[in-house]
């Protein structure tokens, strides 16, 4: 990780020397290249200046559109897929910016660089690299906006929690908390509370933004960044669908190239009145005409669901807090969009008057599993209001609530769950259990308390003879507790395995329990990251 | 009804006599004008020949495809949807079927008549006349093949049954009841197992079926037929393109203009596995293009669910009996296509060892308040197997399952409840409540026994001091008791509103008990059918 950091700490110290002669000769695969060039800085070059350039390695071409920086400098970033030796030409509607060339080498990754996020297996996600990515997000919507020691702050809470994706507002929200504390920089150019210049944005604002992108990118977290909001009184919510546009194209260009962003269209979409379906739909395509690195897209509802076929939305991105309230219901949008479906909000653990912020952290960790058993992901908050409204939610600092350890937990148990992902293994008859068929099974009790669970598992991929390992895991505890012995099965009627010699499994009688059933490889060891072969 | 059925009786013995010039000159609103000519009978005629006529009042103008009846008869059936005199000009492409004309009268509908049911207030369904329908279906799939005396006793059980939808087939479905019974009639030339013509109808097939469509009329019962199944072994479901377009074009020309159809693309499209997903988007948007009547339509699922944001679907026909166990399931589909959600398939009341098929009538009737506190629609079966599965939800005959009168009794609430229909008053917080705000309200407590009910109602349409009156629903004793006094509104909080004296109201604590909570009037009765004047 530490290299990726290097060169792209080192752009701005090369680009004071000489520029363009000082890009880099080489960066690692799914790092950030950067060519910068010094080019006019009369008018208005945000409006009046096109500048990009075109990637090749001889099999792949990718058209990459550049952005302005200020100060007469161009910049254009790319993230190259593959390794070997590319080159790269410039192309302006100024002379002077056209036809700049360069060669770099595409080495290997570093440590700790597994490529961007992608969907995989139809219902997940997983690495470029093939590594699975079992999302466990927070919201940390304002963070950015708080003072640099709280952002300093809420970097050292990420670094201890077990979150992998962060959710954050692109432009600001206002809060109570602003009035004691000003956010230290905005987007575009002017000043608060209304006179903007949606012309001409802020680089500062951008390259500090782009630093607290690389700042989770070494914690592991991707980015997922909301384009648009519906809180604003600044007047970011009533841009023209010119200003939408030429905003969408500057963010794009300028943070596409981190490998952990993410583009969310709009929080709570449906809550923005000035925009209309056909506004997002033109907006998501848009996202997606201009991103050469094709980063994964949603857009989030209020209460009101958007059109999730829409070809250019890439993943389920739900506010629905009732829909992992049990598992049967998680997983009822799964199967209409064959998307995988995140549960960004469902309600946050905390403390406030309002019912959105006030789940209890056993109910948030409740949630967590009955999205996991449903073959879904789920995101957390952290809301215990004080009158500034300085909550984990809104912007950074610490957490209070108490879910987080058993979210890492949770984590931990997804991870050494199958590569594949896991899926509901008896859709819309058995809603408790997710796995593999014949490989991997989680069924997860909830609220209930059994006292003993009978071993039993769906017919698909499973054979009389079949041995498996039963563990008993107390999701509010935090521990896994292995069955002793084996388990074998043996058909028991037209839908359903048994253990041959009829063995149950003890259970404590408490809610938050949950079982994990792995199939035995020949050496008598789990086989649970093993992909069937069958 | 009566004055409906006589013309459509009546035009066969009219035909015999003197074609064309017996055509009837009135019909009542919504009731089948039929145009009948002699033509040529050389050739194919079903393929050779095209038939149909332009019907206009003068301010709307229908273009009506036509079919071939056999015996050189050719006819064109027209439902007009205003009074008043129409006149009809035949076309073709052969000069004695063209050019035809003719005048005739469009009277008030008789008793009875309330037009087709279609689509109102998004979610719901109301004929054509503005009188709420609240669907309450079941499922007979090939009672038309059973011997006649079967169907006249299906006719009587359907006479005294709760039922006014039912899903029925239009080709054959192959079981072992038709070993005993060969189907009586079949929709093709050719016979059986796979001798067939599919360029010739059998018109003595296709005149039953138009029979029965009738008497299900005269029942007030909804006819929801369905082209294509997946079960076949006779070659209709392997049959070309091509021939899949003209049964399409004959059916809909032939039944559409019978009030009461509707028209189910496929039983469990997914398991057909001889269409893909752009065939039945193709074969939609035909039914679509050639249906001048636009009768209702939908695609019903098996494991996988279609498309239903396709603009052909007027409403979701879904198979997903886990999803109406409890209402907050019940709803998310209603939320993501905001189309009306009819659970046309729910597993059966019933008694095999298929586990679709072995619900009890308790399950039966909850599922049923689970679907009708979630805004939506559910559909029952009876399958209680003989070796010969001659079950009600097969073959028709007798009901055997002890849920239709629980279901009648349902439907005696819905019709009284608001005309607009009930949708969830606080989507996703309140799962167990339907109504309209400030009006009506529905809980249902399904399996849960509680022992009391606070008087509460959410926020929207309520203010302080209004009145409402309280009834006790057992749902299986088929019992409603009003609770004494009146109800009067006091805000609670940020989201409620209770009684201003705290009044609670006393349940049984069993399961399948439910509220009813309506506004009163100026007159002090129950307004519940009254639309919202704010």
């Amino acid at each position: 990780m530490k290299r990726y950091l290097r060169l792209i700490l080192l752009a701005p110290l090369l680009l004071a020397a000489a520029l363009h002669a000082a890009s880099p000769t080489s960066v690692e695969r799914w790092g950030v290249f950067e060519v910068a060039l010094k080019g006019p800085s009369a008018g208005n070059p945000f409006v009046d200046v096109r500048f990009g350039a075109v990637f090749t390695d001889g099999h792949t071409t990718v058209e990459v559109p550049g952005f302005y920086d200020g100060d007469g400098v161009y910049k254009v970033r790319f993230s190259p897929e593959t390794t070997g030796n590319w080159r790269y030409e410039t192309k302006s509607n100024r002379w002077d910016l056209t036809g700049k060339t360069g060669t770099f080498a595409v080495t290997a990754p570093g440590p700790g660089n597994r490529g961007p996020v992608r969907v995989f297996n139809t219902y997940h996600f997983a690495y470029a690299d093939g590594t699975p990515y079992k999302q466990v997000g927070t919201t940390i919507y304002n963070w950015i906006d708080a003072p640099d020691a709280v952002q300093e702050e809420t970097l050292r809470t990420l670094a201890a929690a077990p979150f992998n994706k962060a959710r954050m507002l692109l432009t600001q929200q206002p809060t109570a908390y602003q009035e004691r504390f000003a956010p230290p920089r905005w987007p575009f150019a002017g000043s608060p509370p209304d006179q903007w210049d949606f012309t001409r944005f802020n680089p500062e604002y951008w390259r500090h933004y782009e630093q607290r992108i690389v700042q989770l990118l070494e914690l592991g977290i991707e980015a997922d960044v909301i384009l648009f909001n519906p809180y604003g009184r600044w007047g970011f919510e009533t841009m023209t669908a010119e200003a939408d546009e030429r905003y969408v194209r500057y963010v794009v260009a300028r943070l596409g190239a981190y490998r952990n962003i993410w583009w969310s269209l709009a929080n709570e979409f449906d809550f923005l009145r000035t925009k209309t379906d056909a506004d997002w739909d033109r907006l998501g395509r848009l996202v997606q005409a201009c991103d050469p690195h094709q980063r994964l897209r949603s857009i989030h509802n209020g209460h009101r669901i958007f059109d999730q076929t829409k070809p250019w939305i890439t993943h389920v991105s739900m506010q629905n807090g009732a829909a992992v309230e049990e598992p049967g219901r998680a997983e009822m949008y799964r199967s209409v969009w064959h998307k995988p479906v995140v549960y960004d909000e469902v309600k946050y653990e905390g403390k406030t008057h309002f019912r959105w912020g006030n789940l209890s952290g056993e109910e948030m960790v409740h949630r967590f599993w009955c999205g996991t058993v449903a073959g879904t992901y789920v995101g957390h908050g952290d809301y215990f209001m004080t009158v500034t409204e300085d909550t984990w939610t809104s912007f950074g600092g610490k957490l209070t609530g108490v879910s987080p350890p058993r979210l890492a937990f949770l984590r931990r148990i997804l991870e050494e769950s199958p590569a594949q992902g896991i899926d509901q293994v008896d859709k819309w008859q058995d809603t408790q259990t997710a796995g593999v068929h014949g490989l991997y099974y989680l069924t997860y009790f909830g609220r209930e308390t059994p006292t003993e669970w009978t071993f039993k598992l769906f017919r698909n991929g499973v054979v009389d003879g079949q041995r498996y390992q039963v563990d008993v895991i107390d999701t509010w505890a935090m521990t896994i507790t292995p069955v002793e012995g084996e388990f074998v099965t043996r058909k028991l009627d037209n839908y359903h395995f048994v253990d041959a010699n009829g063995r149950t499994v003890k259970l404590p009688g408490k809610p938050g329990m949950a079982v994990r059933v792995r199939r035995l490889g020949a050496d008598g060891k789990p086989a649970a990251t093993v992909l069937p072969t069958d």
